[in-house]
């Protein structure tokens, strides 16, 4: 019954890719439970319709996103049962969005520019067209493993300074706080899926063929003035968004 | 300038999808706006740093998937700048949703079935262990045009008769109303990306590599009780999600 459903040879995915997300759900759905190990690569070749070779690169693609570990001589342990769970809300935080899932968040700024703002970016940020904006570009990893790259763009004129309060804070709330907006608001989130190219594969650790989830948001201060307008790329294969509008009407308003 | 960033040969994703992806992003952001029509093949050809086979396989993509149009005789004209915006909010309604963006939306059932509620369905609908639900498989299509897939489970004891509502009415809304729930509430929504399989690539009308995005959705009746769980998955390639939590607060009772 397992390996029933057939796996898409003609797709133009790469194979092991293909395996490695039945594996992900059959953890997902529960499937190893009972022993919380990865049954043993016969098995699983056998349950898939495919070689040992197939099993052992999409084995090595779930270590590599932390939802499997390989223990020497004892087989391959079950660490994780599902992707990260990102919540997007009227309070989006990012350390505290995940924080009660990892143990270990680090933010960290790759680079920074100030610059004449993007024309969507100018109209996202209400600002005038040739308006100044700081741009940073962030990667932010969970427990060691990179989850996303962001692009991150803040009107100039009240923000000047933005770059080196996050280098140190590496916190964008606690850089919005010293610079004198003690708290904020999410206005909007766009969500699209891409395939994942050039520096966001490299700093996101992917292999050929990843996909990314991209949330284009806008933030404004408790007044609506825009503060801030982000591209988000997350890593598809260790984390997914969540909304639930309910939780949001009885935000508090305090970080 | 336009041509500077080089595309990743070795990626393992066909070189003529990364194209359609840079091109989509060109139209996306206004680079054609002056004269609403795509440049010559040879130039596009220049600019990305392919062949002219390579762009023509892009373009065809572009034109499946409804953003290009070639017209005979003169070149091809940008017929939409985007993605499809798919809102998710408090009141998520399909036919509401994109109702403003294309003329015409089309549910069609594929099939559906009476069974034991797999696990996770129990558990996300409130139901015991062995409880019956409803299952519908749909495909929603816009201007002709595949856009969704849904996997739809409803408690059986409930909505027995909703396969056939919803074949007549073609509206979940709408079953939902002539089977005595007149307004509902989404409660949870869970936003992934992977790559498009079997059933729905056929019936999404997909390429191989594409990218599917996958909403898993509650939604509950105004008493807080879980009437439907849903999966449905978009074809990434046309269809974007957004999420606007202001808007909520403000949403209405009347469908």
């Amino acid at each position: 019954m397992a390996g029933a459903k057939m796996v898409e040879r003609q797709s133009g995915v790469a194979l092991w890719r293909q395996i490695a997300d039945r594996m992900r759900l059959a953890i997902n759905n529960g499937d190893f439970d009972q022993t919380g190990m990865m049954p043993p690569e016969m098995a699983l070749a056998s349950r898939f319709g495919v070689n040992r070779h197939t099993v052992r690169s999409a084995m090595a693609a779930l270590a590599e996103e932390g939802i499997v570990r390989p223990i020497q001589g004892i087989g391959t342990r079950i660490e994780r049962r599902d992707r990260l769970r990102f919540p997007i809300s009227r309070r989006t935080r990012f350390s505290q969005g995940l924080g009660n899932q990892t143990r270990d968040l680090e933010g960290k700024l790759l680079g920074s520019a100030t610059e004449v703002a993007p024309a969507l970016v100018a109209e996202a940020l209400g600002l005038a067209t040739g308006s100044l904006c700081v741009r940073l570009e962030t990667v932010n990893s969970a427990d060691k493993r990179p989850i996303s790259c962001g692009t991150h763009y803040f009107p100039a004129e009240r923000f000047g300074d933005i770059a080196a309060v996050y280098d140190r804070t590496r916190s964008i709330t606690a850089s919005f706080r010293e610079l004198g907006v003690p708290d904020y608001v999410r206005r909007s989130t766009e969500i699209s899926a891409i395939h994942a190219e050039g520096e966001d594969m490299r700093h996101l650790k992917l292999s050929p063929g990843a996909i990314i989830l991209v949330a284009a948001a806008v933030n404004t201060d408790l007044d609506g003035t825009p503060i801030q307008f982000s591209r988000t790329r997350f890593a598809a294969d260790r984390v997914k968004l969540t909304v639930e509008p309910e939780a949001e009407a009885i935000s508090g308003s305090t970080g």
